[in-house]
C-alpha cells in the first residue's frame, strides 16, 4: 500500500471509512491504467515544452510510465485496497523508479482532470468497439432483410393480427431503427471527445499550461474550455453516452421480445439454433432461448446505469463533489455491457431462421381485409364506406396469395419497396467514417508512446 | 359526442372503461389540431395527385379543414368525453361540413401514422421555440460572463474553498455547459425530422402513395421510410427529445442549486432581484427565491417524463400497442415544461447580480495555497514537495490581490483567458442555424393553406 | 384575484414567474378543500381551548368554513390564476365571511403544516377508496380461481411449455399477489397516519398549541412528534404510498401481460366480452383489448410518478423547501390512477372468460415429461438419472388425462391443493379490518360539522 | 468446469453466449453458498420423511453438503465460468462425495425455486444485520438530541433563516424520519419471511411433498402458497426490500446534505473528526468531508439497484423468465450497500459536533420575527395584523436570549418538548423485536445441521 498524497503527520481515515469510500473503486481504476498513463505522457510532454520538466526529464517520465504500464498489464503491478487511486498509484511508482519527475508529473493538474481525461479516454476506446459492433449488427439486420424480402409474415398492432408484412420488412425495421440510433452514438461520441486537462481542480492553475497541445497530443478533436464547466460536465457527458447505449438496448430489447413471442410453439414463427439454447434442472424436454430473455432484459439494467449516474450528479453545486465517484462504477459496467450485448445480439440474428411454412400458414383471411377495402376505394367507393361495407362481411374474406400481395405494396417502405440497396450503401458511407475515426485515435495513441524531440 | 369510426351494430364500451381509457386523451389530443389538419391537407393534396381525390375534393376537403381548425382555436368546436380522439373528431366534422370527401380523406392512412406525424410536427413547433430560449439563456449567460470577467469569487470542491475563481467563469460555465446541451438539442431535432405518413397502420397499404411529396409538403427532412419502424420508432424518438430536454434542466438545476446557496445569507455572493422573490404566510420577514427551488426541481420531473415514456414502450413487441397512448401527456407536458423553464431562467440569469464587496471578502487566504506552490514549483521545487511544503505552513499563507491573480492563470479557459468573444461568437452561427430552420419550417406551414393546382 | 398574504407595498412578482410557480397547482389545490377546511375547523376548535379564540369566534369560523366549502363543492367558487393557493383563498374569504376570525385562523400554524395536513386527510380518503376497490379485486380473482380449479393450462416457462397447471391456479396467483401488495398498502397507510398540524414552519411555534388534540379531531392515530421531522417527511411518506401503488400495478401489469398473449388468435386461452374492446380507423377486423394495454402500461406511468417525488426531495437539505410543491401533482394524479386501474382491472377479471375447449387442446404430451420422471422416481430411479432417461425418449411421451393430472398435484400450492377457501377467508378478516377503519375515519369528518361545546 | 445439467449428446453454447449469459452471476452465487447448502439439508430431510429418501442417504446428504459448504468457506471450491450456476455446482460436488443421493437430492424441485429459498435465505440474513444497524444509528442520532437538546441552532426554510431551533430538533428528526423507516423495513422483512420451496418451476410437482416442514426447518414463517405465484413474486419481494433500503438511504442523505452545507466555512455549524476527512491532491490546504459526499450520492445509487429490479421485471408474463437473473446483482449490492452505509453513518454522526458558539452567533434577529408576532397575538392582536406590523419594522426586532426561546415551545414536538426519553423507550421496544427475530432464524440455521432422526 502506498501513502496517500495528502497525508500528513499521524492523520489515518477510519478503515470502515476507508472501505466504504474506495471500496470497488480500486478495481474499476484498474481498468484506466492505459488511459491515465497516455495522460501522463502527453502532460509530461507539454510540461517540458513550457519548461517545468526538462527534455531529459519527460524522457525518463516516458519510459517509466510505459513500464509501469507494463508491469500493470502483466499483473505484476496491482492496485490494492489502501492504494486511494490509480492516480496516485501511478505517481508514487514513478517516482520509486525516476525519481524527482515523479513528484513533478503532478505539477499543473488534479487528480480532478485527471480522471476527466483518463475516463474520456477510456469511453473513446469502448465507444469504437462498440461504434464497430453497433455497424456489423446492422449489416447482418440488412442481409436478412434481403434475404427475406419475400418472405411473407403477418404484421401485428395489438398483438392481434392486422396486415400483410414480410420477415424482411421486419429485420429491416430494426436495422432503419438502429440506424438512428448511430445518431444519438455519434453525437455522445462528439461530446466525449474534448480534453478536460489544464482545467486542475476545476479552476486552472497560474501556471501557462498549453492545453491545446496536449489535446491534440491525445486526440481529442477539441480543448473543454472553461475550467469549471470542465468538473460541471461530470455526470453530464456520462449520462449523454450511457442514454446513447440505452437507445440501442432499446432496439435490441424489441427485437428480443419479437424473437421470444415468435418463437414460442403457438407462434413458431422463427428458429433459433440450438447452439443458442439452453435447457431446464427439472424438465427434460425444454429448450429455451435464455440469450433473447437476457437482451430483453439488459435496456433495464442500462437505463439504470443511467438513472444512477444522471440523479446522482443532478442538484449538485458546482465544481467537483466526491458524489462523482459514484458515476465510475455504472459508467464502466454500461461501456462494457453494450460492447457484450451488441456482439451476442449479432449471434442472436445471424443464427435466427424464418420458419417460413408456418409463416406463410399464418397468412390467415382476415389480415387481408384492409386490401379488400383499398380495392372497392379504387372503384370508387369512398374509404370510409368500403372500411364499413368489409367489417360486415368478414366472413367472406379470402386467402389471397401472400406473395404477390407483399409486391403491391409499392409506395416507399412498403414491403415491396423496401430499399434494402440504398441501406446497405449508407451503411457503407457509415463504416468509411467509422474507420476513419478509429484510425485517427489509434495513430495518436501510438505516437505517445514514441513522443520525441 | 361522434361516433366512433369502428363502432357496429349494438357495440358499446363500458362507460368506467372509456374514461379510462380516453380521459386526459381527449384534452391533449387537443393540442394537435392544428398539426393534425395540416396533415390532413398535405395527405389530401397527395391523395389528388395520385387520383384518389379530384382536384375539386382536394379544394373542398382544403377549405372545409382550415374552417374547422379555425372553430377549434377560437373554442366553438371542442372536444369532449366520447370523442375518442382528434382525428375522428376532424374526419367526422369534414364529412358533416364537406360530405364525400369527408369519406375519403382516411384513404392510405391508420390513426396509427396519423398521431405520429401530429406528434412530430408538434415536437418540430415547440422544439423551436425552445430551441430559441436555449439560444437567448446561453446569450444572457455570455453577457454576465463578460460583465463580470473580472469579479473575484472563491472557487469551491466538496463544498469547501479551493482556489481563486471568478464570477465571470462561474457564468462562463453555464453558458458552455448550454452550448453542449445544444448537440443533443439539435439531434433530437434531427431524429424527429422524419415523415411516418404512408406507415399506415404500420405496414404500408396497396395504394401508390407518395410518401415523399407528403414529407416534402409537411416540411420534413425525409420519409422515415420502413413502414414498421415508424411505429417501433414511438417512444423512441419521443425519448431522445426528452432526454435532451433532461440535458437542459441538468445545466439550469446545477445553476438553481449554485444560486440558493450563493444567496444564503451565510454566502450572500448574489442578489436576486425582488421581482423573483416570494414571502411567508407565518414568519414576516421572510424573502425566498422559491424561482430557483422550483428550477432546482423540474429536472426530477422532466426526468420522470422521461422514464415513463421509456419504460412504457421498452420490451414491447413490435408494431403499434395502445401502451403508446400513455406517451402522449408526459411529451406534451416535457415540451410544454422545457419551453417555459428555458424562459424563466433567462429571467433568473438577468436579474441575479454579484455582490462584489462580498465576493472579495471570501477571498481568504487558503484559496491561494496551490498558487503558492506553483510559486515554488517555478522556483525549481519539484510539485510535490512544494505542496508538502506549503501544507505545513497553511498559516503563514497570505491574503493576495485577487484581480491580479485571477489574471495569472492565463491557459484556455483559465480565469484570465475565457475567450467569452469566441463563445459569442459560436453563438451567432448557432443562431443562424436556427433562424434558418425556423424559416424552413413556417414556409412549409403556411404553405399548406394556399396550396393549390 | 385575491392578494398574497406576504405582499407589500408595491412589491409584484413577475407574472412569467408566477404562472411558472402556480400555474398547475392552483387547479391540484382545488382538490384538497374539503381537506383544508376540516383542518381548519379542527385547528380553530383547539385556538378556542388554548383561548386564542373565543367559542363564538370558533363557531363563526366552523360556519364560514362550512359555507366556503359548499360554494368550492357547488362551483361558485373558484381558485384562479393569482390566487396562490387553497390556503390563502380559505382564508382571504374567511375573513371576508366572518370579519376578525379570518385573520386569527392562521394562529400557530404555517402554510407549510397546513399543507401537509391537507395531503395526509386527502391521500387517506384516497386510500380508502383504493384499499376498498384493491380488496374487491382478490375477490373477483378468487371466485375466477374457485370456478376454474380444475380447468387444466399448460405452464410456462421462458415463454415455452413447461409443465400442467390451471386457470385456477393462474387467477389465484395474482390474488396472492395481492394479498402481498395489501402489507405495503397497509404499512403506507400507517405512515400517513400522522398529524403534522401544529409543526408550523418546521420549528414550532411559541403558543402553546394542544397537537394531540387536532390529531383525535382529525382521526389521525398520533402526532407526527419532531416538528423539523414533519417537513423533512415530505416526500418520503409520499414515495412510501406510490411505491403501494406501483405494487398493485405491478400485479394488475403482469395479469394485463398475459391476458395479452392469451387472447392472441395464435394462443386463444382467453376471451375478453365485447364490451371491453375496441376496433381500428382502417382495419375493419380488428377487435382489439386496449383496456389490458394500458393497464400493461400504467405501472410505468405510477413508477414516473414515484420517481419524480421521490428524486425531486432525495438531497433537499432539512426544512421545508419549494421544490416540495412538485410532488404535488404526480401524488394526486398517482392516486387518482390507482383508484381507477383498480376499478377496471376489476372490469377485465369479470368479463375474462378461460376458453377450455382450447386450453385442453394446448396439453401437449411435453408438459407430462416431468411427471414422466417422477413415476421412475417413484419406482426408486434417482432423479437424475430419470430426468436423462426421460429426456432420450420425449418423442415417446403421451397426452394424459389433463384433469387427472391436475389434482395429483397434492402438496400445498399445488394445483389439486389451492386452498381458495383459506384465501376467501383470510379476505374476510381483511375486509372487516378495512370497514373498521373507514368508519373511524368517516366518523371523524362527520364529527368535525357538528363539533360544539 | 463440471458438465451442465441439461447438456446431452454434443450440444454446446457458443462461449461468447456463454460469457454473456453467466458472467457475473457465477461470483454472485458464490455469495448464495450457505444459503443453498441449508436448502438442501431442510429439502432432504423432508424427502426423507416423505419416503424419497432414505435415512441414511439423507445423513450422508447433510454430511456431504456441510463439507462442502466448508470447502467453499474456505475457497478449498470455487464457483468457475462453465460452471452454470451454484446450484448445479453443488448438486455435482455431492454426487462425487455421496453418490446416489445426489442424484436425488432435486427430486421435487427446481433451479427456479431452490434460488428463490436462496434469494430469501440471503436476503433475510442480511436484512437482520442492516435492521441491527438501523437501530444502532437511530440510537446514537436520539443520544445526540438529548446532548444537545438545548444547543440553539437556526431554523432554515428555502435555505433561509426562518425560526429558531435547535441541535437537539436536528438530530431529533432524523431519529423519527428513521423510526418510520423501520415500518418500511419490517413490513419488507415480512414479505421475505415465506417460503417458496416446493413450487418447483412453478407449478408444483405430482409428489407428496410436505412445504410446511421445510418452511419451518428453514425458520419462515409461512410457505408461500400458490406456486406460480412464488414465481411471479421474483422481483416484487426484491424490490419491496431495496425500496425498504431507499428510505433508509433518504433519511442519511438529507442527513448527509446538511452536513456537507453545515460544515462549510460560511456556516460552520457543526465539525466532522478528522479520522473522517481527507485531502487534496493539488491543494494542500483540503480537508473535505468526502463520507458525506458519498452518503449523500448513495441513495441514488440505492434507487437505480430498485429501478433495475423493478422494471426488469414488470411487464413479464407468468412463470419463470430469464430476465430474473438480472436482478442478483442489484439485490446483493443493493443489501450490502445498506449495511455498509448504515455502519459509516453511525461513525458519521458520532464524529459529528456542534459548533455551540458559531451556532449561537447565527441566532439573528429576524429568526424571532414570528415570536414577536405571538407576542401581540398574546396581547389580543388578530395573527394576520400581527404578522403585517412586525414585517414593517423588521429592522427594530432584537436578538434574544436563545436558550431561554428554546424552552418556550412547548407543545408537543416542539424545541422544549423533543420527548426524547420516550423515543428511546421506543427504541428499546424495537430492539427486542429485533433480538427475538435473531434468535429464530440464528436458532433455525444452526438446528440444521445437527438435524438428526
Amino acid at each position: 500500500m502506498v501513502h496517500k498524497l495528502w497525508e500528513k503527520k499521524g492523520e489515518k481515515l477510519l478503515k470502515d471509512v476507508e472501505l466504504f469510500e474506495t471500496g470497488s473503486d480500486i478495481e474499476l481504476d484498474g481498468k484506466f491504467a492505459q488511459d491515465d498513463i497516455m495522460g501522463s505522457i502527453a502532460h509530461g510532454y507539454m510540461l517540458s515544452k513550457i519548461g517545468i520538466l526538462s527534455s531529459e526529464e519527460f524522457k525518463d517520465a516516458q519510459k517509466g510510465l510505459l513500464e509501469i504500464l507494463k508491469l500493470i498489464e502483466t499483473g505484476k503491478e496491482k492496485l490494492e485496497f489502501g492504494d486511494e487511486d490509480i492516480h496516485t498509484k501511478v505517481e508514487n511508482l514513478l517516482t520509486e523508479r525516476a525519481g524527482q519527475v515523479g513528484k513533478k508529473i503532478h505539477t499543473g493538474r488534479s487528480r480532478n482532470d485527471q480522471v476527466l481525461v483518463d475516463m474520456r479516454l477510456y469511453a473513446k476506446r469502448k465507444l469504437l468497439n462498440i461504434w464497430g459492433e453497433h455497424l456489423d449488427l446492422i449489416d447482418e439486420l440488412l442481409l436478412n432483410a434481403q434475404k427475406y424480402t419475400s418472405a411473407p409474415m403477418p404484421g401485428y398492432t395489438h398483438m392481434q393480427k392486422a396486415m400483410p408484412s414480410s420477415a424482411g420488412m421486419w429485420f429491416g425495421s430494426f436495422a432503419e431503427s438502429l440506424m438512428d440510433s448511430l445518431v444519438t452514438l455519434k453525437a455522445a461520441y462528439e461530446l466525449n471527445d474534448q480534453c478536460p486537462l489544464g482545467s486542475a481542480a476545476a479552476y486552472g492553475t497560474t501556471l501557462p499550461l498549453d492545453r491545446e497541445l496536449t489535446a491534440r497530443l491525445l486526440g481529442f478533436k477539441k480543448v473543454q474550455s472553461n475550467a469549471l464547466y470542465s468538473q460541471n460536465s461530470r455526470g453530464k457527458i456520462e449520462s449523454v453516452i450511457l442514454f446513447a447505449l440505452v437507445q440501442q438496448l432499446f432496439d435490441i430489447s424489441k427485437l428480443a421480445t419479437d424473437v421470444l413471442l415468435f418463437t414460442t410453439s403457438e407462434f413458431q414463427f422463427f428458429k433459433v439454433d440450438d447452439c443458442l439454447c439452453t435447457g431446464s434442472s427439472i424438465m427434460p424436454q425444454k429448450k429455451n432461448v435464455d440469450l433473447a430473455e437476457l437482451l430483453r432484459s439488459k435496456v433495464h439494467v442500462m437505463e439504470s446505469y443511467l438513472s444512477q449516474v444522471f440523479n446522482g450528479t443532478a442538484n449538485l453545486p458546482s465544481g467537483y463533489n466526491r458524489d462523482f465517484q459514484d458515476t465510475k462504477k455504472p459508467f464502466i459496467e454500461g461501456l462494457e455491457l453494450a460492447e457484450q450485448s451488441l456482439r451476442v445480439s449479432y449471434l442472436l440474428v445471424h443464427h435466427l431462421t424464418p420458419n417460413e411454412a408456418a409463416l406463410k400458414k399464418a397468412m390467415t383471411p382476415e389480415l387481408y381485409a384492409t386490401a379488400a377495402a383499398y380495392d372497392l376505394v379504387q372503384k370508387g367507393v369512398p374509404f370510409r364506406e368500403a372500411y364499413q361495407q368489409i367489417g360486415l362481411h368478414l366472413d367472406e374474406l379470402q386467402k389471397c396469395d401472400a406473395d404477390e400481395m407483399l409486391k403491391k405494396s409499392t409506395h416507399l417502405g412498403g414491403t415491396g419497396n423496401l430499399l434494402i440497396d440504398k441501406r446497405l450503401q449508407e451503411l457503407e458511407k457509415e463504416r468509411a467514417q467509422y474507420v476513419a475515426e478509429h484510425r485517427r485515435f489509434t495513430n495518436a495513441m501510438n505516437a505517445l508512446e514514441t513522443l520525441t524531440y
